[in-house]
């Protein structure tokens, strides 16, 4: 093998400007692994990236993907501890649409054993994401009062297995009646938006897991308890349909609120925002969650492989997933 | 007896409008105690409602003090578990400022045995407050690089005591380089505000704990680390003299930021305010609070008294903590 494909971003706009296209191999150095990549994870920032929404990925053109999962095909000098043919996981931060990944070694893991290569690329950013805002930021802890808002997303599945494992009682949110059985299997109460807005109950929250952003947050934080802490993940609410998407984010974003500290007073609660990837960008933080991983197996944490596409078919997987119409980890497959 | 006195705000402006008054003793109801007081805590939310800067306050003249030490005088019907004469700390929620208290029963706790009633009467809001802001909304944890920012007033002794003894590496901050000692002798690394802005090394921080609000906010926010959080809990940048007390009330909510949520996304952290009355209004948390009052005992936690004045001076204690000169509580004798 002395080519790879890979999909970059070279144009803003349209699912259908991704294309596949081939470059030659590069050897691993010193500290890197290289992984034949068996799936690549899709991400929504991957989606913002391609509208030209997100601020802190490179300039085009530059191959998006924050996760693979495959079998190491060759170890750089000095690195130990994998196998040619190891099965792993692996984080990329950028790079990551490839049949090939090239990075340094601490950015891989072994794939927890409960685990196939599948399930494998759904992991590192959604457990990551799950695991920075329930552990590292709310601090979740038996008892909690806990609402995951996007129970059916990548991050939301594991959210609520993290959640229930921590002892909190959850309840998740979904859009599609349909979905409910589902969310209901994980261990959680099941409801949807429509049902939760309407049941004067469903307040007093010690943890929201907010992943719409815009102007979402504020009926939600009105409904957190004394005390309680609402996470910001996302701004899933600025992406809709392919053709609008310029606009909504637009939109979405002028909806996020401004919160007044002084409002905060009179709530007793607070919010925090969690971007994944800018906490990717600290090396510490990288060694510390690429380990965190263990806790996977330990637990039996299971991320939720909601469709997978073949690698040409980048465009038909970034629409599926910008209209909402996926339930768990959309991958592309080398 | 058949008399007691009490110092009610009957109009707004310095310190010297407070006087005391006298009024005939009542007979507690069912389910609740008279407390014959010997100690009135004084809180910074007093001079606020003096100044008729704090939007909680009753209508005047009302009575303020939230908290008293005291023995027990009468026991209402249906009350068990408190004999006359034993010695209580009890949270009053107004009507504090008072020789006799008529509280509900659930409002009032035995004293710790290792404190006397000058430590008890420090112990109720600045506890509560130290409790909320640690253990409910930052949930202080071992390891956790801690910053108390006003770590010689009444809630900063406790605060440090409790996060040291939850595991916490601590910094606490004064104004006042003679008060360093002070703070070193509670266990944590004591610096001047100077000090701390000017020390490059100072950021990382798990957990600050903000008591000046206003424009000390944001300087601070900016040294959490990835994760971290602030809990708010005052606006005391505000104060400073009598005179000018209106205006820098004034200042000071003018220059609390408004924090974006979007930003927030960039710095991945979170911010709380706490309003400790606010959350006193609620009577699960009264009870919950009040119960945990027992770890004072378990954990050794000791207020400290900054001063004590007879409540005739009140004027004079209230000039006192205005002016930042206390190092502790300033309480008012019976």
């Amino acid at each position: 093998m002395t080519s790879q494909r890979e999909i970059a971003i070279e144009s803003y706009g349209a699912a259908s400007t991704l294309k596949v296209r081939e470059r030659p191999i590069q050897a691993p150095g010193a500290g890197e692994v290289a992984i034949d990549v068996a799936y690549s994870g899709i991400n929504f920032a991957d989606i913002q990236m391609r509208l030209g929404f997100y601020p802190d990925a490179p300039k085009k053109p530059f191959v998006p993907g924050y996760e693979v999962s495959g079998k190491v095909a060759a170890v750089g000098p000095g690195v130990t501890g994998f196998t040619i043919g190891q099965p792993v996981v692996a984080g990329t931060y950028f790079g990551g649409y490839t049949s090939r990944a090239v990075i340094p070694a601490v950015q891989a893991f072994a794939l927890p054993a409960h685990l196939d290569l599948e399930a494998g690329a759904a992991l590192p950013v959604n457990y990551f994401t799950a695991k920075l805002a329930l552990t590292e930021m709310a601090r979740v802890r038996a008892g909690d009062k806990v609402l995951i808002e996007c129970a059916t997303g990548g991050v939301g599945v594991l959210a609520i297995q993290l959640a229930r494992h921590l002892g909190a009682e959850v309840t998740g949110l979904t859009t599609s009646p349909h979905k409910k059985p589902f969310i209901e299997g994980l261990g959680a109460k099941a409801l949807t938006k429509a049902e939760w807005l309407a049941d004067a109950t469903a307040t007093g929250y010690d943890f929201i897991l907010n992943a719409s952003g815009g102007a979402e947050i504020q009926p939600q934080r009105a409904r957190l308890g004394i005390t309680g802490r609402m996470v910001c993940i996302g701004l899933s609410s600025g992406v809709k349909d392919g053709k609008r998407s310029f606009v909504r984010m637009g939109m979405a974003a002028l909806r996020t609120p401004r919160i007044s500290v002084l409002k905060l007073f009179d709530s007793n609660s607070g919010i925090y925002a969690l971007n994944a990837l800018k906490v990717l960008e600290d090396p510490t933080w990288v060694a510390k969650l690429t380990q965190s991983l263990g806790e996977v197996e330990a637990v039996g944490l299971k991320p939720h492989v909601g469709k997978v596409f073949a690698a040409t078919d980048v465009a038909e997987a970034h629409h599926l997933l910008e209209t909402k119409g996926a339930t768990g980890k959309v991958l592309l497959a080398w």
